[in-house]
């Protein structure tokens, strides 16, 4: 048996090797409400949607800022959003990312996801079509992994599978690794390459930094907080380490490239970087890149911060490198 | 202005995510002394002395499990061990590495300071020269770099000089990036690769993880430790913000690539991915590895942990990838 280590209060002050922008993010307070979430599906709905309305007009103006263009459709029963970038690059002509959206399994419907696509899309030249998945209360798990994959696989059809990408963070991150895991499952073809921000691989309560990024990570907070809840409303008594919910747990054999994105006070720090090593040890192209002083998903918050266009580059080369023209 | 974030006492639990010799490192006690260390150039000599005599047997036995061969020597003057493993790779023959140790610039003399060289060596194929610098008292900033720089250009004199790599940990991970600035201002050709491990690229106590990590990283402890306070004894009066000491303010242009290491608890975790982000900026082939729960410089312990294997065989792997052959 070992002892655990007793860490003293402190306070930590804002870094200032970040960009102004980035401070004003990382000097946020814990977000509201972090320990004190809905315990009815009908909570969680009026949740998800009260964030949708606060997100929309955040959304809408990021869209014009960077001069991408949405429109809302279905593929194969399936919600989606379309978005495209004023100008597509021409090396990308062929290429679409499909893009799956955080909050937890549970926040996020509608315009509140595009946040990611919007950036990918105008930072990197992409087509991007964005999964505006079933939550719960609606469907519950596999839902989300089954209305991603029968997007994926429309966008795919008929065409060469490496040309498509795959982007997602948080329970988004995790998504587009559980859908690796799925196409094994169901012989489809692999991607072109995965981008997985900050992924919820593992909602077991399992990885270092749960711990040594509890209440330093003003984002997520704790893995006591509303985020594990939600997940837990998602799998809805499924076993929490099936590796389609905590896909750090799966074999990756035969993964395309992957490109993981953190922050070094990210609750999901170690849960990032635990998939790195496990691609890593399997052999597989993977890079890290882990972000000074950012919180959970801070790197996808803004636009105009420079370590968003930083983060969307490298994400945008790593595409580039390794999809199929 | 912008508030600092409170952050309440708390206790960890060593993680399960990881081998168990390195839950065995993760559960040691703080190190003893990191808040209580010499005042005096002497004083400073015999802890340094003391260190070197505790570690000796542990790298004898370490030399000997792993089955590479140490020789003592010097090189333009400067102290050497050459270490050659029990069979060079055949890709390896015409390749060497130099290898420069850490102890925050003042501790590991001798062969304390070869545990790396030992397992590059061992888990690469590599014969590697290990450069045992001088260190205060002997004599202050800049020896430690002239004498690396002076062993190196020794060692690739006459040959392709992107056939050396180099590498160190701590001080010698900043020592490494320090020695491609120098490069710079000597006009002297860049290796072929680097590899830094957990670099003291800044000791002017900048970079988050300063405070984030402070007193869970068990190793260094704390900014306000033996390690800062040893290399201010080393800076002897110089700026601590010179590129030479504090290389994360160096301009990288024209670097060869570098491979970075780092651990979730690291006190310097901020400082290695400040310098990944800074190479990457510059368009830098570089990778960053960050393990699991580790403090500074676990990775390079103990042999017989499966994540020393695990690093040093992606040190090894990328060498081997960016070295001329």
């Amino acid at each position: 048996m070992t002892k655990p280590l007793n860490i003293p209060a402190r306070s930590l002050p804002v870094p200032d090797t970040v960009s102004t922008g980035m401070q004003a993010l990382i000097a946020a307070p814990l977000r509201a409400g972090w320990n004190n979430f809905p315990s009815t599906p009908e909570g969680w709905r009026a949740l998800a949607e009260a964030g949708r309305k606060a997100a929309a007009p955040n959304v809408a103006a990021m869209a014009e800022r960077l001069g991408v263009k949405v429109e809302s459709g279905t593929i194969g029963g399936v919600r989606v959003h379309t978005v495209t970038p004023a100008a597509i690059a021409p090396e990308n002509r062929n290429r679409t990312l499909v893009q799956i959206h955080g909050g937890c399994y549970v926040l996020n419907p509608g315009e509140a996801g595009l946040t990611e696509a919007l950036l990918i899309a105008a930072f990197g030249g992409f087509k991007v079509v964005a999964v505006d998945y079933r939550m719960p209360p609606e469907a519950y798990f596999p839902a989300a992994l089954d209305d991603a994959v029968t997007v994926w696989q429309a966008v795919a059809a008929g065409g060469d599978p490496r040309r498509i990408g795959l982007i997602g963070t948080s329970a988004g991150g995790a998504l587009v690794l559980a859908m690796g895991l799925r196409a094994k499952q169901l012989g489809l073809p692999m991607p072109g390459a995965i981008a997985s921000g900050t992924p919820m691989s593992d909602i077991t309560k399992t990885g270092d930094s749960f711990y040594t990024n509890a209440m330093i990570d003003n984002v997520l907070v704790s893995t006591d907080g509303f985020c594990d809840a939600a997940a837990r409303f998602y799998a809805n008594g499924h076993d929490l380490a099936d590796p389609l919910l905590s896909p750090v747990y799966g074999d990756m054999t035969g993964f395309p490239p992957v490109i993981l994105t953190t922050g070094t006070r990210d609750l999901l720090l170690s849960n990032t970087v635990r998939v790195h090593r496990k691609l890593r040890g399997l052999g597989i192209a993977a890079d890290l890149h882990v972000y000074e002083g950012q919180s959970h998903g801070h790197y996808g918050r803004d636009d105009r911060n420079p370590e968003t266009a930083e983060a969307f580059g490298e994400i945008a080369a790593f595409f580039k490198a390794h999809l199929a023209g």
